[in-house]
């Protein structure tokens, strides 16, 4: 890849890539969807077959993505973050504060951006000790951000139903 | 514009588009340049002209940015950043402390990004400030956060030379 210029701010955008991406690595930073199976059949956004297909082999390019045969069923290939990629946690936090200020978000997903603009630094830092945990084999940190994330998304929801 | 789904982190990558659209946001925010000329001249990544035009009409139809007549120049336009884009400094700041841990980042350009993660959020907050009064004609703030990102930038490229 040509690189635009060696401005942080270009080279990040650039190697980020385009609208996509950043969804792909969000389904597997925060709903834990690991395979090319599951991140298709769950994306929220219908992403199609063949841009999934180019952007989960961009990201193993660019060294945010780790594939590995599942030692379950052999034939389908694990995705994993890498260091690189656990990183951008603080991207994905700013995007997604910045998103529920301004843009119409739905409120149960608003709900999950809220824990961690409320958690600030210190429940990132969990955040990224727990994706170290899942997919890097680090040990599990002491509390569950994820699990302090889906919560609130579940209490959201079922007060959207009623 | 037709929106994938309601996730904060989908929908601000879908307003701030490609890889341009936050460039530009950068020169103007970082660069103050405000004109079309200003931007195009300036521009690091040699942007071509017909995607800038396009990211400034997309820039103001999402209200990221106001285009008025220059009082001393009628013919020529300047833009202004809004407060929705003002308030996109953090992102910025996110983008580029990652970009400059994992990319391979211009020295001289790195010094900026520097200046701003040793600066935490309150380098951050005066720097909005900042922005407010330049472009929304707030008062100016107590100190300039865009003068300490220059020194630091100056300096460095001055080591760069010798």
């Amino acid at each position: 890849m040509e690189l635009r210029s060696g401005c942080p701010i270009n080279l990040s955008v650039e190697v980020l890539g385009d609208k996509w991406s950043l969804v792909v690595l969000r389904d597997i930073m925060f709903g834990n969807h690991r395979s090319y199976g599951e991140l298709l059949g769950k994306s929220l956004e219908g992403i199609a077959t063949n841009i999934l297909a180019s952007r989960l082999k961009r990201l193993v390019a660019e060294g945010l993505l780790t594939a590995a045969a599942d030692p379950a069923h052999k034939q389908r290939t694990n995705y994993s973050l890498t260091e690189k990629a656990i990183q951008l946690v603080p991207v994905m936090a700013a995007l997604s504060a910045w998103g529920t200020r301004f843009l119409p978000v739905s409120p149960d997903l608003a709900a999950r951006a809220r824990v961690m603009e409320e958690g600030g630094p210190a429940l990132l830092t969990d955040f990224m000790e727990e994706l170290r945990h899942l997919h890097l084999g680090a040990p599990p940190p002491e509390r569950s951000a994820l699990a302090q994330m889906d919560a609130a998304y579940r209490a959201a929801a079922k007060g959207a139903r009623k």
